[in-house]
């Protein structure tokens, strides 16, 4: 097996994208990663994507982004796993360089979420949960986020406002992030003040609907080097599933499929987690942030609310997660939010975070997470220069 | 990189399952298969699907196939090339075991196209077409295959009846599949009597609407022997693209990207088309057929249907096709055909195809095709015993 390297990054700016469609969006960060990796042709290329067939009305990504990228004729695939879409094609592409059946793969996240023309969003991202089982009664996937943190204030004793921090730390970050979704600072008041949207999930609590689009190109490491000024290494991807149905898992607080994947991940880097500089959290609810935090090794059950309230989660702090303002601020694209979080971690890595930077980053982790926690993929990357 | 082998094949019998949901279907053919590999569980699970987010409202398939075939916790993700998503997640189960990320990887192939509570099959099949450039002005998928078929008559001077004799054999090999939708033979009478659909595409053109499941399980070729009495060896496979929008094409008729996949994979195994012994076609529409034989080398273009009058594709003939019936008598549940056709490779190389066994095969080909012919993935396969 070779080792695999990040040579290339690019991503649009998260947003509402009424003018661009999903093709142009692709093409933008596809175009940036390959400028920035310096080739101009691969030999796979692997499309993270959750809704385009349901939203958009077009599936078959693959063929469709190789053409449009003007890279006629090169293998391509679209990858599917929820909102972890992104980093399952990571994961994907990484295999195919890995196993010598790609030298060099393009891997692009893309969602489009916005100016729809199918089945609107909310019934688009319900399809992440169980058809027969959970969507066939109603529930959506806000609604499940808030049974799990209404459960988790329960039994931890933790209440609404302890979770401020998530927010804050993320839109902070966000701030001086250019792709950004929100350049706008939250305070522990506005978000205690936010409209519930399924208590006691509030506004603040949940990341936004958007598009956007991100993308790296990966080679093996014994060509980085040549290649790229500042490759970084992919030390490890993991992956863990757990029952897509929240009611079929024995503990739907203890996020299994984190545990699994972040073990596999450490187990495979031979790290562990006190030696990650930073942690890009999968904070598309706070309660989700909570539990990744808690069932990837920083925090023991029930704690990782106090991550929060203690700072450590800030760049300035033990743990910096959502460096570039998380899903939360930076924004949600479903499917190309993994993509996003692997590019914003090896910006840390080459040290070109801007006001951003962790100070010293040799080691990130990233975590994307599919569904209420039922495909979790976490990625450890290392500076090579 | 690790040489890989098929250990173990299973399917569910092709039909409108108007009782059976899309996780029975994908628990049947993958617990179908690991008996057959004689092995409990796996480290990665491919599934290969192109609709179920739009007709059944059940994205996620990866951890909904894992869990529900009580794999709780392992690897999984769903692929998707349109049509072609079976072979692509067979392609990325194999690039998995080759790279070393798994030992063992279950591929499951799965498609309810019937009993459908979402968008209508003509329109979700619509969505492996250009969305922006094709379907926007009206074009179904039947109509896309007119298209070229119509062409194909006007270049080269062939009439309808020409191309009976595909569906002919088809129905004929179908008839001994216990597996296969329709058990029923066609006649040139029938054929040519069969009622336009869009001409000159008939009834008996195209490939059915049906649900079915097809599974394998994938290993290192080290290991195979130990596991299995009777391992294929996939000695190739090889992925070629082309523009999702027929007319962005320079030259429809070509299937370039089944040229390009085609050779890719000759490259691969080292051999040429005649060293091939039977071809697993993909028969969509009796057009493609021709078009797939001509590139992948078997027949000049514009003389595909010749193979077809001569009889050279019939289980008698210099390249048997469709050997269990193909697309057309089989069944096309478009994301699961793909493995169903390695399925049927493998019982043949097995010895195991019973009265539709192509005598002394050792060398198999399987060819599938997403959308009229964007997305084209090839695998060579080989008797070990």
């Amino acid at each position: 097996m070779r080792d695999v390297a990040i040579i290339g990054i690019g991503q649009t700016p998260v947003g509402e994208h009424w003018t661009t469609s999903l093709r142009h969006l692709a093409l933008d960060a596809a175009l940036n990663a390959l400028q920035d990796a310096n080739v101009e042709r691969v030999d796979g290329i692997y499309v993270g994507n959750m809704l385009s067939g349901e939203i958009t009305g077009q599936s078959h990504l693959g063929a469709l982004v190789a053409d449009f990228i003007g890279m006629e004729g090169v293998e391509a695939v679209k990858v599917e796993a929820a909102c972890a879409s992104g980093s399952a094609a990571l994961r994907m592409g990484t295999m195919a360089v890995a196993s010598g059946m790609n030298d060099l793969a393009l891997v692009v996240g893309v969602e489009k979420m916005t100016d729809t023309s199918g089945r609107e969003t909310t019934a688009g991202l319900a399809l992440a949960a169980d058809g027969e089982y959970e969507v066939s009664q109603g529930v959506s996937f806000v609604a499940l986020n808030a049974l799990l943190m209404r459960r988790y204030m329960y039994e931890y004793g933790w209440k609404r406002e302890d979770f401020a921090n998530f927010v804050i730390n993320a839109h902070n970050n966000g701030m001086t992030n250019p792709n950004a979704m929100f350049h706008r600072r939250i305070t522990a008041e506005t978000y205690a003040r936010s409209s519930m949207i399924a208590t006691p999930v509030g506004l603040y609590d949940a990341s936004p609907v958007c598009d956007g689009a991100a993308a790296v190109v990966v080679a093996p490491v014994e060509y980085a080097r040549t290649l790229s000024t500042a490759p970084v290494r992919i030390r490890a991807s993991g992956v863990g599933t757990a029952p897509v149905a929240v009611h079929d898992r024995k503990d739907p607080l203890a996020l299994e499929a984190a545990r699994l994947s972040s073990r596999r991940a450490y187990e495979q880097a031979g790290v562990k987690p006190a030696d990650i500089d930073f942690f890009e959290v999968h904070d598309a609810f706070t309660i989700m942030s909570t539990l990744g935090l808690e069932a990837s090794g920083f925090a023991e059950r029930g704690k990782g609310v106090q991550l929060a309230l203690d700072g450590d989660i800030t760049l300035q702090g033990n743990l910096p997660i959502c460096t570039m303002g998380g899903l939360k601020s930076r924004g949600h694209p479903v499917g190309a939010t993994g993509v996003y979080q692997v590019v914003e971690a090896v910006l840390q890595l080459r040290g070109l975070a801007g006001p951003n930077q962790v100070p010293n980053a040799r080691l990130g982790m990233t975590q994307n997470i599919g569904g209420s926690g039922a495909t979790i993929i976490t990625h450890i990357l290392e500076a090579m220069n």
